[in-house]
This record gives C-alpha cells, structure tokens and sequence, in this order.
C-alpha cells in the first residue's frame, strides 16, 4: 500500500522550519510495512494545496497531510480537503464543545476563529484532539473510481505523533485489509560501521532475505550510533514477538557488546542506569567536549541520583591546579588518566571519566584533529585509550561524547564476566 | 521567478536522514526575491524521479535538485535529467580528468564507477565541483515552449550550499534578466516575542510595507533568538547597503539592546567577542544547564582564550564543597550568586556566571518547572536574576542558555554606558 505525505506551511518552504514531519512520519510507515515513495511540501495557497492533493491521491493508495489546521484564515486544510471530496464543510458540535471547554478549563477567552476547527468536510470522520484544539479527519476520496483515503493531521509534531499512532496506522492497517501484527525491535549499536556491521550479518541477512519476515534494516543515526531495526509480521503479538525475540538473539550472538541497546535506549540512558543498578556515582573531567558529555547526560531526567558533576578543564592551567595533572602536554593519555583520577576526588565520585583530545581546527601538542584520550578511574584501576574521531569540530566533539560513554559502558560490563 | 525544489534520496522518505537542504535553499531563495512553491522529496526510482523532474518543470520557471550525483548506481540524477531534456549522457573529460586527479592527490584507488559523475548530458553546463567529486549541472530545458532551467546539485549540505552561493543563484538572477542586486541583513535578537517585536517595530513595518523595498521579515529560529531579516534591492551593491544602512539603523532605534548580532553571528559568539576585546576570562557554574552553557561555548573555535571551564555541579553538595555555597535551598539566587563567586574563585577567571533552576519535570525546593536563577559576578558586583523560562526540559534547558548568556552581555555593555 502506498501512503504519500503532504506537509503544508509555507513556513517550510522559506526554511523557518524544516520539515521533520515527513520524515517521522516516513520512517513509521516503512516500520509499519507501507511505501512512502512521494513527500511532498506546499504553502498556504488554497489552489496549490488542492492541487497537491490531487495529484498525490492520483499516485497513492493514501495520503497523510500535516499541517494546515490551525484556527487562523492562513489554515486551510480543511477547506482544500472539501473542494477534493466535493464536499461542504458543516460545524461539528461536539469538537465545537470540547474547543470550548478546553479554553474554559484553562480559564482563557476562546476567540471566535477558533470554531474554524471545528469545520468537517461532511463524509469525513474525527480523530479526536487529546492534546491542542485541532481534531484529525479521516477523508474517504474517490478517485476515478478507486477508494482512496486522505488523513489529515496537525502540524506540532508532538500532537501529529499521537494521531498518527492511535488512528491513522490502525486505520491504514485495517483498510490494507491485512490483520497481521507488525512489530520492531531496534537494537542500538555503536563501534561498527554500516559496512563492517553488514559484512557481520551477511548470513543473517541472506537467510532473511529469502524468508522475507522479519525484515532487517540499518538505519544510521550519526552520533547516537546505527540502529539495526527487525520487523517482524504475524497473525499475533505474541507470535510476531517471538519472531523478534528469536533474530534479535541470532543478531545479538554475533553482534554481541555493539548491541548497547533497544528501541529508546540512548547511551546515555544505558549508561546512567547501568551505573545506577551498580549504586555507582559519576565524576567527568572533560576538555574536548567542553560540557557536552555532562550536558547529554543531564538532559535525562534522573540523572542527578548518579552524575555527581563535570569539571569542564578547558583551561590547561584549571587541569594542573583543579585537577592535579602534571604540567606537561594536556592531550595524552597519561593526561586523560590524571584527569579521571583528580575528578573522582574533587566530585567525590565513584567513578571517573575523563575526555582530552583536539577539536580543532587545528592540532594541539602535536597531536591532529580528531584526536581523543579517554581515561577511567574505576574501582582500583584506571584504564586509558586513544581514538581518531571522524568529522569536524561538532562531529568530532558529539562523537567523543557517545565513544567515551561506550568505553565505560563495555569497562562496567567487561568487569564483570 | 518561481523556483521549486527536488531532493532525491531513498533515505529522505524512509526518514533515515531529515531534508534540511530544501529548508535551506528555500531561505536563500526568499532572501533572493525568488518564490518557491513546492518543494518534492522522491526515491531513488528513475522513473519516479524523471516524473518529479517533469512536473516540477512544468509548474515553476527553474528547478534546483538535490543529490542523486553519487557515484553508484543508485544515483539517478543525471540519467533522469537527460531523459527530460531529449539528451544522451557523454563522458566529459576535463571532469574525468579532475575526478581522477582528486583520489590520486589522496594516494587512494579510484573505483571505476566514479566516472559515473564525469558523466554530462548533451546541453548541459558543469559547475565545478570544489569539494567531493559530483560536479554540478546547469541544465536547459525548453517545457512546451518555455525556456526553464534545472540545476543539479550534491546532496551533502556543505557541498550544496557552496554550489549554491556560487554558480545556482548567480545563474538564476542572470536568468531572471534582473540586474539589481539583492542584499539581506539579519539582526539576531533576544529577549521579546515576534508578536512583541512586530507591535514595537509596527511603524516602520508600516512604511515598508508602502516603499515595497527593502523588505522586513521575522525569522523564529527557536533558542538561537528571533532573526529580523532585511532584504534591499537596488542597482549597486553600494545602494543596497546604504538602504540596509540605514532601515537598520532605524530598527535598532527601536529595539536596542534586543539586536544581539548580525548574520551569522550567535549569542555564544557575541559573548565571547566581548569578553575577549576586553581581556576578561570567563568560568562557569551549572547546574540545571548540565554542561550546556559550557558545551555551547566551547562550540566555537577559539573559546580557550575567554573560557577558562566551567563547573556543572549537578549534585548539591558539589556546590557545598567545591563551590562554598551556603548549605541550603540551591534554587534561589543566593546559591547563584555564591555559585557564581565560588566559580571564579575556583576556576581562577576575571567574571563568574551561574546558573541554576528547575529544568523538571518535577519542581524542586518548592520551585516550579521552568525557574531559572542566574548569578553574576562582575567586577566588584553579584548581579541576580530569576526568571521563568518556557518549555520541556531539553528546551527549558536550552533557552536558559542563550537567557544567561544574554544577561552576562546586556550586564557588560551596560557597565560601560
């Protein structure tokens, strides 16, 4: 089945806001099992988002269209979706009721034009708000004379998420006529290239390709590592979980320690809860990364039962007198070491992890760009390495943040088989 | 001049990658005086793509397409171009010639289906490639009668963006048989809402909207600030400058101190230009911000000069200890300004800036979500705020960032009036 996108905002064709929609909204129909092989942006134009409509229905089986149902003369989705369906827009009473009471519940006048969300194309069905005041629509369109469908969801995308996980992919899956379950499992990985990880599958993937179910894919994520996702379609949950279960454990014995984690598993949250089980606090002395360590792992909520802190030593002259390194050259593992062991006393921590290396634009005690010496205080030894880190100054440093979050990742789990 | 916009990627749909280049080029286009109506995201499907190119050519005057101009053979760009034109694809030596050149420059073997991309249809114009090794094409296509124009560009963004500035929109304003030059200036400003700004700026906006030149946009970029972007037209660049001149010396006459920057300048930026013009070094303390005030500055090349480090003392008696904070509440402005003191005493740096507050999402010593108390210590001043900041965590988080630095900015231009 063949599901396009039309995203509307003539905010994203100036690029005030890049569209991030579509491609949310792409990645979750080829999860799902459907094709997505036209995305499409257009402005607040009432002709042009007709058009771009018509064509769309023209080419798909369905067609999912963000944006355009706000309260103001700019939003007009629902006018377009009318003059497609041929079709007049009536008032809704009961949206009409729960846009009023949602102002009166937050204590606020309701200005009239938002009644304009409560305009629906007659033969359409409401997908009801749960948050914002703009419901969905379910459009059936006939199109010389095949039955075709048009959802229309809003623009925010945390409410064009929730909509399209509650009505529209059942709604698809229920018209494809196709009862199966579709299920995903995503195992995050890090340490192997998309290449090398798929030399690794090779036989996996040749067996799955001639099975056809579960399929594999990659799907690379930059610096919150490559994602190796299974979907797996079966009469049942239950059956299309034990599909997962069964490759997912095939992938994992070859995989093995790249695997760090499932589906919204991040390093960071993998590595803050497997400290915490361990009742280990953290200390981070970084230099290269400037905070962004510490800032990554304090975006999760929780964090302060095991991060005790970060001192950001950009300074050389803050790593000889704060942190009690020898004065000497500050990119070097012997650095990276002093650095871990002077953070775990100064932040009283368990554990110390510290970052050095070269951003750039240029090298630094000789060493190139790209340079990273990692260091860790953990329990009684201290463990040290370095890397070449790939991409420019942000890469490099975002890169750091995920490799030295790894390394004591694997030293926690390594210490203990 | 209509200009709409194609990127051609498989991965785009699949949301394996976000389409950020036709957010950007449409900004640029807008800032040309160009329109663009539509802008299409199509997979690596020759006919497909062929389909997009034709359509897109038939609705606007020129076309702009994104990537497809890899070397593999998934890369359909130029063989769908030729197929619209009517063209065969021939070898183009000097490119071959430059392809070759640029992997033995590197000691590298070149694969044989690089010359794939030394691949031109009959008509077409290269545009050198300066970096990567897909050359550009400007390709003439006559669409029922019309003269129209396709450019294909890579679709790595700083490979487009260079391609771009250089050869497409110089081509484009060549085509357009304008000869005026169009110039933009940005102010980047913080501290009042578009709706605010448009209230205050509602006079000049007035008049502009009458003179029709130059033209006065906002540009909502989220943590990075408002953007109020001027764009003048006129014979010189000479006379575009003095009509940028002089519209925003009228706007800053207005909004002041909001106008942080210009262009491509940030916040992180400005602040540490400050601070370096007047030989002041700068510590840090976080501890709702986690590392990002630090993580932001540290960003920007040459921070380590202003920068000493920064403390992110994210568990309580961190600040107690290391910092000297009196044991108490640590979300009130006197823990931020003993923060702040501490910090520079610690850190050894001419000023001190702190930070702490409630990213949640739960409250925190009897503070709401969203509260944020920055500490300054300048010269012989502590200087204090409170403030309620919007948003989820990451965004509460981010926009305290930019908000403190601000403070410390508007705190030092201040002390000078």
């Amino acid at each position: 089945m063949r599901v396009d996108v039309v995203a509307v905002g003539t905010e994203l064709l100036l690029g005030q806001i890049v569209d991030t929609n579509s491609a949310w909204i792409g990645e979750h129909l080829a999860a799902h099992g459907f094709d997505s092989l036209s995305q499409v942006k257009v402005g607040d134009n009432l002709k042009r988002v007709e058009t771009a409509f018509r064509r769309t229905l023209a080419d798909a089986d369905a067609v999912i269209v963000c944006g355009g149902l706000g309260p103001t003369h700019d939003d007009l989705t629902r006018d377009a979706i009318a003059a497609v369906m041929g079709a007049e827009l009536r008032l809704d009473a009961s949206v009409a009721q729960r846009i009023r009471e949602m102002f009166r519940s937050r204590g606020r006048h309701m200005p009239e034009n938002n009644l304009r969300q409560a305009m629906v194309p007659v033969g359409a069905t409401v997908i009801p708000q749960t948050r914002g005041t703009a419901p969905g629509l379910i459009c059936p369109v006939s199109v010389d004379g095949a039955n075709k469908v048009l959802y229309a969801v809003p623009g925010v995308p945390h409410e064009m998420k929730e909509m399209l996980e509650r009505a529209v992919l059942p709604d698809l899956h229920a018209r494809s006529g196709d009862s199966a379950v579709i299920l995903n499992r995503i195992m995050r990985t890090w340490g192997e290239s998309e290449s090398g990880l798929n030399e690794r599958l090779d036989g996996i993937i040749g067996e799955l390709e001639v099975l056809g179910n579960p399929t594999l894919a990659f799907l690379a994520s930059g610096w919150d590592g490559l994602k190796v996702r299974l979907t797996a379609k079966a009469p049942t949950a239950q059956a299309a979980t034990a599909l997962l279960d069964e490759w997912a454990g095939r992938v994992e014995a070859i995989v093995g320690q790249q695997v760090f984690g499932y589906d919204d598993d991040t390093m960071e949250s993998v590595v803050l809860q497997l400290l915490r089980e361990r009742g280990l606090t953290l200390g981070l002395a970084e230099s290269v990364t400037g905070g962004l360590v510490s800032a990554r792992l304090t975006g999760i909520a929780g964090a302060s039962d095991v991060l005790r802190g970060s001192i950001v030593s950009y300074a050389s002259d803050v790593k000889f007198d704060l942190l009690e390194v020898t004065e000497g050259p500050v990119v070097s593992e012997a650095a990276a070491a002093e650095m871990a062991i002077g953070v775990r006393h100064v932040l009283g921590s368990d554990v110390g992890l510290a970052l050095t290396g070269v951003a750039g634009p240029t090298e630094q005690d000789g060493m190139p760009v790209g340079t990273l010496c990692i260091g860790l205080a953990f329990g009684d030894a201290v463990r040290t390495t370095t890397l070449r880190v790939p991409g420019q100054r942000e890469q490099m440093r975002q890169f750091s943040v995920i490799t030295a979050l790894d390394f004591l990742r694997r030293t926690i789990l390594t210490s203990e088989s």
